[in-house]
């Protein structure tokens, strides 16, 4: 007997082949068969006709938390940003915040279908407790800066140590941890050199802002003599097990350093388009087989949403008017970016519709005008749907949102909390 | 006795005040106050605790029936896509197509918050029947093409001009008719003097593509010596009543011009974008006074929805990383752009919610995930919501849709045959 059955849908299995009319099969948190149709009974049949059942999309770079800033500082530049708004409002977040925001998040993130993201914040505690009780997957990393003094370098480093291993395969597998060095520009060379080691004794992996700004790029020119990518190249840094957000302003040298060590990118052209801060080389990534994955970045002033929907159709539209050529970034190819590719680079064994598979699974409901008729699933999915229009969400083989109703937590009591937490914040931090 | 009063509510006016907490009476179609509260009692009274009121979008350029070839064929050059898909599809596409098209798409946008949009296909009379029937407001043109051709021209002149004077001010003057000449590169000079003449006479405005794309501009200038601004300049056709889509191609000197005649500009960002025409230059056109509008564009392989938000979006992250200035186009300025500026562009008293103005008003629904916490109304509603969020549309005084149910026709009958028309047209133009 299996757990789940979804029946009477469109399989869209991100695998080698799709099912216009399907079956998928979850039993332990798995995928045990994605058919034409099945002999098997379940506890839970679920027929969803006139949707489309696909992997959940992995947001591979967010900063959970801060959707409690949301809205609160936009239009203006990121180093006015930082220095006047964001900087003096995380000094009076709490651990209470952090969780209230991560809870927020993940909520927006299962009503829009997304099922694994990885995060690098502080307060990460509170950050994993959160990711816990929603029932999400996540890869989480405790973001290190150490701005070349070593004191508070080591007890940065520490804390990140502690976070690694305290939270390493915490609920039931779900959360993976990672390092967090910040950047290159905040993050010195022997720090960089010890999270690297650290990384590779505790067998994890490393998330880190690269190359997001102009400004990044000469102030490492400037201070090194070379950009990022060829400082961390030197230090025997980058790998596998790197995972590099933005990557917005590499020459064609660095796209071949990423491509030849086996790093994994994360897109963010929501948060790059907002920010003012360029459009990154992603056609020429793709071109030469980087992974390149796709993530919303935080909710601040970077993004305002958590949709993955918004950042495909985003993503497609960028890159064709960059290029002035409209066949660039076909629907097809975002779709593996915000799942595949988005599982490949956090390694976990999602992202796609196949027996052995963890069930990180969402219904995507296609009965509605905006879209109809339809000729092409991809195409629909890509340039015509929205978040709102995921139906039900399941990871790991669990019902997080059925037929739009959230059951993992209290929508209304989380809503309620984060207004409660953002009128604290604002009276503490003067806003 | 008022007819609706909304209240408990957030009143975006879009005029020179907002009122945190206040209530929009209206009467006969037009809203008759706008204050903190009312001494007013009304037929029908809507508490919008935790929502904001606030007047319906303004879509400034579509083709509305092309909701019917949504998605039909993404991802190619715009020639190809011309030529061997949309023109060989709209020969075999019937009065009945277009009439459930339209239907399709006046769905689509009362669902997501528009009431007004100006139009621009064939088959019109089946348009603006629908409109009619869907309680929309629309500013519809016949898109009249005749390659040099005089005979055809005559013809087409006539089925145009027939078309204003049989459908002006009905559907109890929500409908206001324009003359669709489709562009400078598609009609002769002549051709184009001629359409200015009869709109003169019929006193109506204008609806034409202007400077969509390069292609347009090298082919103007090889056959003219002149780009399209300037060869309309010269035929004086330029003017208040003209409302010119896209306008991507423009020098400053062609800026200058819009803004000497006082020419409407339609902005189509994810059109320009999927397509890959370019990046209009918008903050240009905004510095210097030129009246700049938002559109959606047709549904085919432009946009794919009618999601005005997603313009809205779009419009202030394109421009953002174009100009790589993080403070251009504040979403204050493209809430304006996607309701006020349209409204002038169409020259209906709409767009604003002011005593004497058309009720047409929508209420959004603040109360989801990712529109929590709020700091700035007009963030979220540029960068975090979307089409879904609106929960009441209400045109010319009476409500289409109230908390989220469509009340002026029959949802799921509208998509049932826009999916067998759909099928026919397939089946006809062996796609």
């Amino acid at each position: 007997m299996a757990d789940i059955i979804i029946k009477n849908v469109y399989v869209l299995t991100m695998d080698s082949y799709e099912l216009t009319q399907g079956v998928v099969v979850i039993e332990n948190g798995t995928i045990t068969e994605v058919a034409e149709s099945t002999e098997q009974d379940a506890d839970q049949i679920i027929d969803a006709k006139g949707s489309v059942v696909m992997p959940g999309f992995v947001n591979t770079h967010t900063h959970a938390a801060m959707t409690l800033f949301r809205g609160y500082a936009d239009d203006i530049p990121l180093d006015e940003w930082l220095k006047n708004y964001i900087w003096p409002a995380e000094e009076h977040l709490t651990d209470e915040d952090a969780y209230i925001g991560t809870k927020l998040a993940c909520l927006e993130m299962i009503k829009s279908g997304t099922t694994s993201f990885a995060d690098m914040y502080i307060h990460m505690n509170d950050v994993a407790q959160a990711v816990k009780d929603s029932g999400m997957r996540a890869a989480l990393s405790y973001g290190l800066i150490d701005l070349g003094e070593n004191r508070s370098a080591d007890v940065e480093l520490s804390k990140g140590k502690q976070f690694v291993l305290d939270w390493k395969g915490e609920a039931e597998g779900r959360i993976i941890t990672m390092y967090g060095p910040h950047a290159p520009y905040t993050c010195s060379e022997g720090f960089l050199s010890k999270v690297k080691k650290e990384a590779n004794h505790d067998r994890v992996g490393i998330h880190i802002h690269v190359l997001e700004t102009e400004s990044e790029l000469n102030q490492m020119k400037q201070q090194y003599g070379m950009c990022s990518i060829n400082l961390l190249d030197r230090l025997g840094f980058l790998g596998p097990d790197v995972l590099a957000a933005h990557c917005v302003w590499l020459s064609d040298d660095d796209i071949e350093i990423l491509r030849g060590r086996g790093v994994h990118v994360s897109h963010n052209p929501v948060s790059n388009m907002k920010l003012a801060s360029g459009v990154a080389p992603v056609p020429r990534m793709l071109d030469r087989g980087v992974n390149v994955s796709l993530g919303t970045d935080g909710c601040a002033s970077n993004n305002n949403n958590l949709d993955m929907f918004e950042e495909m159709k985003t993503a497609a539209l960028l890159h064709k008017v960059e290029s002035l050529d409209p066949t660039v970034l076909p629907a097809r190819q975002v779709l593996e970016m915000a799942t595949t590719s988005g599982a490949r680079a956090l390694g976990i064994k999602s992202g796609v519709l196949r027996e052995g598979y963890n069930a990180d699974v969402i219904i995507v409901d296609m009965n509605k005008p905006h879209l109809t008729p339809v000729y092409d699933i991809h195409s629909h999915l890509v340039y015509s749907a929205s978040g709102s229009d995921v139906s039900t969400t399941i990871v790991d083989g669990r019902i997080l949102m059925q037929d739009y109703e959230v059951v993992c937590m209290d929508e209304q009591d989380v809503l309620d909390r984060a207004r409660t937490a953002a009128s604290g914040l604002v009276e503490r931090a003067k806003f």
